[in-house]
């Protein structure tokens, strides 16, 4: 079997990623920096490398409010070395688990094209986009969320990418999307930590079938911090009790 | 069920992690010094989060060199998501892939309460431990490679340690065990990546049940690189080829 | 959170599966009537129970050639728990290993549907479905292997199921597809696992979505094997080989 | 790379198992029987098979008193393929959850040798074992549960054991250890469901580093039926209610 790699070159003493010599990297370039020289080959400028480092900040734990947290937690409460218990949380961030993240930045990149290709503005875009979800009845990926009605996490990175000069369509059209749901909908979508990741990854170049890479890496270490926490501080075998299971199949036979 | 937690409170539009606002960490916090603040519940200094951050760096990825990598492919091409493949990687993370961080960690604490105790140097404790090793005939855990004779991670690790002033009695007894290896074991043990990350962990105050964390979230950033390079350059499906299997079990009957 | 099952009721001293006593069942039924029960909520007839018994056994194992063993063996050389290596095996049997059963039950519902509606006999549907395949240049699922040209678990399979008569339209329309191919593609396309899976899965009345539950189940046993394999006879770390690794990425900068 | 494998042949229209043809197992032997030949490489007798399967069947599911059952759950809310749910759930088949089984089989194991060696009674023995751990104050594996009192698989398995004239002293010691321990300890100490498996395995001669192997297989059954139940009945992304969590880490700063 060949194994062919563009990531790491590997001979003795020498660790290049996609060419840089890793004692170049380390205490010189952030973590942020290199994962996104690792997923686009190249090493960003600053203000992209300090957006991405963000970006991993921003989604680094969310509490026992993510299942993945809870699957963490059960799993490490069985008694299994630490990876285990990250590698079953990880496991669970699927299409309804930040996988908003993928279908928002196709959502927003397919916007900008046809805001090229139609000579549209973002404001009118975003209505175009709510009038349409709402004709045919579906959600849009990364707007709306169960607790936050302003999340913190969106104003953080979009005014960050502000500031960075990072701003730019993908990011308008998420905004004006959150802006204008009010109105088209009639009630107002928050502009959720999906749909800000999605707009910032667009903006940088990100594939999307990358994104969701971003959100394994940071939430790996507040699934390190549960699944320790769960070891440490709780017996095992995390256990439901017998008064919170509803019992609804056949009766004994 | 109640769950319990002391890492993230998240109540509607507030995500405070130990205590800190998302918002106030997004952009003016490293991803590096997050972990940190994650892990340990108070923020690093600077020099203290730029050296967690050259940690997260040092590990990211070491090609297929790695049975971590080549579980992720083959998990990959079985045509699953992204997340699955990462998750598989990790799991590989066990006692004989990174878990000789632990192990030197522990070592190394040891050692250090034993140069403070015995008012030995570090020279004079890394021949004590060398010589210990050597007549039980145990290997001594974070040193030795079977690439690289000079690691050019732990080189780069501990002269940042230096220059921020955070090198101490663990990364001074890492060095002197590999110095002192060859004249006790006959042969030049590097100091590998797995005891550079211990005796820098050590440094920080992180109990070495933590310390495979720090690998874990590293390790998916490369594990993301290597499930998304094989799901787009490979064909689906990676096979081993009848060629390369010797079967050694019963004849047929 | 309230825990709603219709699987297995649990009170002191009584375990109930789909209303069954667990101790009616240790001893008196075979694990393959017990996973149908499990599926499907009824007890089998013991041609149903033994059928299933021999779907379980069918894919029990196929040495290294599946990404599966591969991904296990790696993730077991890490030094981690056997059921962490089976687990990240398991992980591994999605869309492009396994999956064709799902999509092979899908296509082979569909044709029988079809065959009743058009009145049409196997071998005319057959003809029909390698027509449109052909058309659209399409692969039909669960058809050709790279290494077998007669399958022998299908040919036991199918043999089983007439002599239990729980042969019917599934199995004659995968039958005649594998029978028609030649003519039809230029290329005889052997009815594989997969297709003999879905048609016997299809015939016995288990939606498609739960198809791929009896290949987890049955792999999980020549995972376990290849897992302590891996353990009790390999060296730690399996690695690969710097020689067998080819590295077309940036050049060193 | 090589692989080498004792498990199963793969050429051409050939799959030997153990080196059975895969076409004389299918229809022809149970899937327990298949088991026991997977992992110790000759076939049982009938009756040693019948045992397996009964093994297998009887720890096939527990609802959601299981920490695997609640991890799968979570996972498969996620949005996520079946098996990677299921894989999430037996990850946590650690030495908590399951684990008992081969403390236990180990403890039968050196306690059965002791009778032979020692020339005593399973009731002298169980005594000895009893006070040994009394005074230590550690558990004994394998004896006590949280809900079952007398565990009906324990029974189901012993009294089929017996039937199958299969009972023998490893056997004979888990029962002595249950019935008097209420003499020895204070309290009745059930002999649960992973004492019966120990004691069974030990009795078939398998090594207690698989015992856990046999747990897996037959659990996935269960976390499959769990998996696809939470994926078909419950709304996505099952989340912990913000009343349910208590945080009690640093106040806001």
């Amino acid at each position: 079997m060949e194994w062919k790699t563009a990531i790491t070159k590997v001979e003795p003493n020498h660790i290049h990623i996609r060419g840089y010599a890793i004692q170049d990297l380390i205490g010189k370039h952030s973590f942020g920096e290199v994962v996104y020289l690792l997923f686009k080959g190249e090493m960003p400028t600053p203000a992209q490398g300090k957006l991405i480092e963000a970006v991993l900040v921003a989604t680094v734990d969310h509490s026992v409010f993510a299942p993945s947290a809870c699957a963490a937690r059960f799993v490490a409460s069985g008694g299994v070395p630490i990876q285990s218990a990250v590698a079953a949380g990880l496991s669970a961030l699927g299409d309804h688990h930040g996988g908003a993240i993928e279908q928002c930045q196709k959502l927003l990149e397919e916007g900008v094209r046809r805001m090229q290709a139609e000579g549209k503005s973002a404001e009118e875009m975003a209505e175009t986009l709510l009038r349409e979800h709402k004709q045919t009845k579906k959600r849009i990926p990364g707007f709306g969320h169960p607790y936050h009605t302003a999340d913190p996490r969106t104003l953080a990175l979009f005014n960050l990418a502000r500031e960075l000069k990072q701003d730019g369509p993908h990011i308008q059209l998420a905004e004006a999307i959150g802006a204008k749901s009010e109105a088209a909908m009639g009630r107002k979508l928050v502009v959720n930590t999906d749909a800000a990741q999605a707009a910032v990854l667009a903006e940088l170049g990100f594939p999307w079938q990358l994104a969701r890479g971003f959100f394994v890496i940071s939430r790996a270490a507040g699934l390190s911090a549960h699944a320790y926490e769960e070891i440490t501080r709780e017996r095992p075998f995390r256990a439901v009790d017998l008064k919170e299971v509803v019992y609804d199949g056949p009766a004994d036979r």
